[in-house]
C-alpha cells in the first residue's frame, strides 16, 4: 500500500513510499484511509523539526488528522466493519503516568506517550492503517468527509473546556466577548465553538482577501486585519503563536480574562518586554494565562458534537483544498488562501 | 482619635492626626484597635505611588491589616462586645458587579470597589473604627494578637484556592512539590498552608541570614539562596513582583505546572524575552500562570482556620517587631531582618 512517509530530522524528505499493508491483530480495527487533514505540525515535521520514527525504525508515516472506514473489526469491539471511525492521535506509555491512568494522556505528566504521525508512532497517511478501539471515535451523522476536521476540532474542544473549568475559578465568572486570533482551522474552530456557546466574537487575522473574513463573517462574528482598539475580552484564544500577536493577547484582556495558548511557535526571537509591568497587572485583574495542547477522548466527542451543530457547508468551506493522494507533492505545498487542505484517498 | 494618615500621591506625607473618633451609625460595629499590620502596600502609599482618598477629603487613614475588639454591636448584627475582630479589605460598590453580587469581590469585574486604607475609603490605622459587620470577620480561638496576620494570610488563602481549583480542570493532577519565591510574609504563609496540605514545599530568598532561612526550614520545608538545580514544581507561588524571579518562575514548571504570581510589582525594567519559547513551552507542557489579589470572605476563615493549625510559636516568629503606635516612624522604617513589623494600640 501507498503511505506518505519521512526521515525525522530531515528537511523535504517526505515521499510517497510502497510498504506493506498491515494485518490486523485479533484485538485491532483495520481502517481503510479516506481522508487526511494536513495542519502546521506536518509542516514542521516536514522541514525536519520535530517527529520521531517509532523505534528500531529510519522513517516515519505521517499524518494525524485521520479519517477512515472500518474494514475488519474484532469482535465486541464496539465497532463494526462500514463504519467511519476517526484515530486518536496521542497513546499513553504501557505504564501510564497519573494523568495517562484516567485517560488524561493529553495531561500526560511524564512525556512518555506516543503519537500516531508525529512521535515514535506511524501516521494515517496510509492506505490503510490499525487502531486499537480504544482510541477508536466512530463518526456518525452526516458529515462524510468533513468528519477529517475532528481531530482539529478536539483540540478546540479541549481549549474550550480548560477556558470553562478555569473560568469556573469563580462562581459569578462568565465569558461575553471572544477574541481568537488567527482564522487557520484552529483559530476559525475555536470562533465557531464561541458563537455555539453564546459569545460575541473576535476574529484577529492579518489575510485583507480569500476565504477567511467571509467565513468569519458567516459565523456572525467581526473580523479584523489590524489595530483592536480598546476591544477587551474576556477570552483570548490565540491560535498564530507569533510573538507580536501572543504579547498582544497577554495585555489585552478584561478582569478576571483568561488568554489560552495554543499556537506552538518557535523560539529564537528576543522581544523587550517589561515583566513587571505585565506580572502587576496579571496580578491586580486575576488575568490567567494558559497553554493547551491535544485532546483526550472526551475532546474527540466534544468536537463531533460541535461539528455535528454546526452549518455543513461552513464547515465544507474550511476544506479550501481536497488533493488525491497521488497530487500529494501539491498538498503539502503552502497556498496563500488554503485554510485546512485534505487528501483523499483512492477507494 | 490618633490615626495614621497620609495625602495619597504625595511622597512621605504620612503623619499621626487627632481626628474625631467615629460615632457608630445603628447598623455597625465600632471596634477598639488591638494592632496594625504593615506591608509593601502601605510602603507604595506611603510613597505616594498608589492610594487614594474618600471623596472629598485630602487625606486617607492607612492601614488594612487589622485586629480590634468590638466596643459597640448592634442588636442582632452576630457580634458581641468584648469580640475580637478583623475588618474585610475590599468593599463592592454599592451597584454590585455580578462577582461582588455573589461575595466575590476579589475577583470584581468593574474596578468600582472600595479598600479599607488603599482606595477611597479609610483604613484601620486609627485608635477606633467603624465595621459594616458584613465585612467583619471573627476570630475566636487561642490567636491573640497573631490574628492581626489573618488579612495577609487570606490573599494566601485565596492564592491556594485557586491553585487547587485551576488544578482540578485535569482530574488525576496532584501537587507534589512548590516553590515558593520570597520568605516575606506572605511567601511564608504560602509555604505553611503548602506544608499544611502534604506537599514537599522549597522556598527561595536572597536572605542568607536573619530569621528566614530558620523559619522555612521549622516548617520541615527546604530554604534556598541560589540556584535552584533542576528543580521542577508542580506549583511556583511568586512572591517577589521581581521581574528576574518571575522570568525564572515562569520557566521552572513541571507538565501541567501551575504559576500563581502574588507580588504587586513595578514596571519599567524592560528584559529581553523569547516569546515564542515561552509560548512553546506553554503550549507543549499545558502550563498555567494566574495572578491572583485580595480575598473575600470565604478566605478570610479559610485564613484563620490555617493560622488556627499552624504552631503560634512560629507565627509569633513572623512578626519580627511590635511597635507601640507612638513609635509609629520606626515602624515605618525598613529593616533587614523585617519579616511583619505591627502596631499595637494603647488599650
Amino acid at each position: 500500500m501507498q503511505a506518505l512517509t519521512i526521515s525525522p530530522g530531515i528537511p523535504d524528505s517526505l515521499r510517497l513510499d510502497d510498504i506493506p499493508a498491515p494485518t490486523p491483530p485479533r484485538d485491532r480495527l483495520l481502517v481503510r484511509a479516506l481522508a487526511l487533514g494536513i495542519c502546521g505540525t506536518d509542516h514542521e515535521i516536514l522541514a525536519g523539526h520535530y517527529g520521531t520514527a517509532p523505534p528500531g525504525h529510519d522513517r516515519l508515516v505521517i499524518g494525524h488528522e485521520s479519517l477512515g472506514v472500518v474494514e475488519h473489526a474484532p469482535p465486541d469491539s464496539g465497532f463494526a466493519v462500514g463504519e467511519r471511525v476517526v484515530g486518536v492521535v496521542r497513546r499513553p506509555d504501557p505504564v501510564p503516568c497519573p494523568a495517562c491512568a484516567v485517560g488524561e494522556w493529553d495531561m500526560c505528566r511524564n512525556g512518555r506517550y506516543t503519537e500516531r504521525g508525529i512521535k515514535e508512532r506511524d501516521g494515517f497517511g496510509a492506505g490503510h492503517f490499525l487502531l486499537d478501539p480504544a482510541f477508536a471515535v466512530k463518526v456518525g451523522g452526516d458529515l462524510g468527509l468533513l468528519a477529517v476536521l475532528t481531530e482539529p476540532a478536539s483540540v478546540v474542544a479541549k481549549a474550550w473546556d480548560h477556558i470553562e473549568r478555569i473560568g469556573a475559578r469563580s462562581l459569578a465568572w462568565r465569558c461575553r466577548t471572544v477574541l481568537v486570533t488567527g482564522a487557520g482551522p484552529v483559530g476559525l474552530l475555536a470562533a465557531l465553538m464561541a458563537v455555539q456557546r453564546g459569545h460575541t466574537v473576535h476574529v484577529l487575522d492579518r489575510a485583507e482577501h480569500g476565504p477567511k473574513p467571509d467565513l468569519v463573517r458567516a459565523l456572525g462574528a467581526t473580523y479584523h486585519t489590524g489595530d483592536l482598539g480598546d476591544l477587551c475580552p474576556d477570552v483570548v484564544v490565540e491560535c498564530t503563536g507569533a510573538p507580536k500577536v501572543i504579547l498582544d493577547a497577554l495585555r489585552r484582556n478584561a478582569r478576571d480574562g483568561i488568554v489560552c495558548l495554543t499556537g506552538v511557535s518557535s523560539g529564537g526571537y528576543l522581544m523587550n518586554f517589561d515583566v513587571g509591568d505585565f506580572n502587576r497587572e496579571m496580578v491586580l485583574e486575576n488575568i490567567v494565562v494558559f497553554g493547551s495542547v491535544n485532546a483526550n477522548l472526551r475532546h474527540y466527542h466534544m468536537a463531533l458534537a460541535a461539528l455535528g451543530k454546526a452549518d455543513p457547508v461552513w464547515l465544507g468551506r474550511l476544506i479550501t483544498r481536497r488533493v488525491p493522494l497521488a497530487g500529494w507533492r501539491d498538498a503539502f505545498e503552502k497556498r496563500d488562501d488554503d485554510i485546512k487542505v485534505v487528501i483523499t484517498f483512492p477507494s
